[in-house]
């Protein structure tokens, strides 16, 4: 019974996701849903991402938090449109809360949206939202054992972006361990290492997601 | 309709809960439900805790992730009994999970069990399993807008353990802030400033805990 609902759930969510994508696609967006666990970097990625292409690139973001709109107000400073969802306990964003904001978007005058989903290395995995591709990021603070232990995002990802390289020589961590484990879980995963405190690595990422659209 | 569906699972789960907690206190144990997001640092705090425990309490171990055996592996070099649970995907641990594994806790020979959570900060704290308090790690590395982001984890906690303190040099972090919001959320909680690299901290915390049995 339990299993039946969730299936439910999910086959409704998927749906209105191919909407989304419909209208994304529509409008020629190039849409990149950004994953990762709480403090992994996922809104400073973002700033230094769009620093890099706001120039070659008319990028708009959909913030996801379960409160607050810190997030949103960190990427208006760069000057681009951005839209805030509050999930209101929800632990990740739906297709359905990504349909409801569409209207504020500016989507006639976007190349690409990116949607930074709430912070949780678990659920985000499992919701689609309209994406061309999901991308993960990992701070390496976080320890090399968090691909066996939360497969999924590592295998729905197209790109895992390991943050805060700066802190490598403080943190007692096996980076090429945690590498062969992602690439095990997902052989195509791109690995970029970037530290968005220094700026290494932010030209090679923003370059690679350039070049998808 | 998907509210009732939600409400129901969480009644379920809550009377599990207190038969749970019934058979732990006919036993004398004191339960923790040891949260955080991944990487934060609970079964490092977990080693450090019971290796200066261990002498004056006898402590067993849950232990909950979406896979894997690693968290169980290291806990048992401690030398006190755990049981690893697999979830196989769901985000947290709830009651039902802890009740079946019960039976493989040496439960009439010990003083404490400490169940540590799967990585997330947000769904666990939904979801009681028999505990008689919540603690919460956080690491330093993850920000201090933490609070505002994530509040019912720190309204539900009675401990917040801010974990790695000895990166505070190297990061940019507002620790006062991050207490401050805290605290506001939660005026009850009590916060203490470990690293379970260099040992600071741990005495407090371990004494704390022992003191509440």
């Amino acid at each position: 019974m339990k299993v039946k609902v969730v299936t439910r759930i999910l086959e409704a969510n998927d749906r209105i996701a191919e909407e989304n994508r419909k209208r994304f696609k529509a409008s020629g967006i190039f849409v990149v849903n950004l994953m990762g666990a709480p403090g992994a970097g996922k809104t400073s990625l973002l700033e230094k991402t769009i620093l890099t292409l706001k120039e070659t690139l008319r990028v708009g973001v959909i913030e996801g938090d379960i409160a607050g709109t810190d997030d949103a107000e960190r990427i208006s400073m760069t000057g681009v449109p951005v839209v805030q969802i509050n999930t209101g306990g929800a632990c990740h964003l739906d297709a359905n809360m990504i349909s409801e904001v569409l209207p504020d978007l500016p989507i006639n005058d976007l190349d690409m949206v990116v949607i930074e989903n709430v912070g949780n290395l678990v659920c985000p995995a499992e919701f689609r939202v309209g994406e061309d591709i999901k991308a993960m990021v990992l701070s390496i603070t976080e320890g090399h054992d968090k691909p066996v232990k939360y497969p999924l995002m590592f295998q729905e990802s197209s790109a895992l972006v390991l943050n805060k390289i700066d802190l490598l020589p403080f943190v007692d961590v096996e980076i090429d361990r945690l590498k062969r484990d992602a690439l095990s879980l997902n052989p195509l995963i791109k690995i970029f290492e970037v530290s968005c405190k220094t700026g290494h690595g932010i030209d090679t990422w923003a370059k690679w997601l350039r070049g998808l659209r």
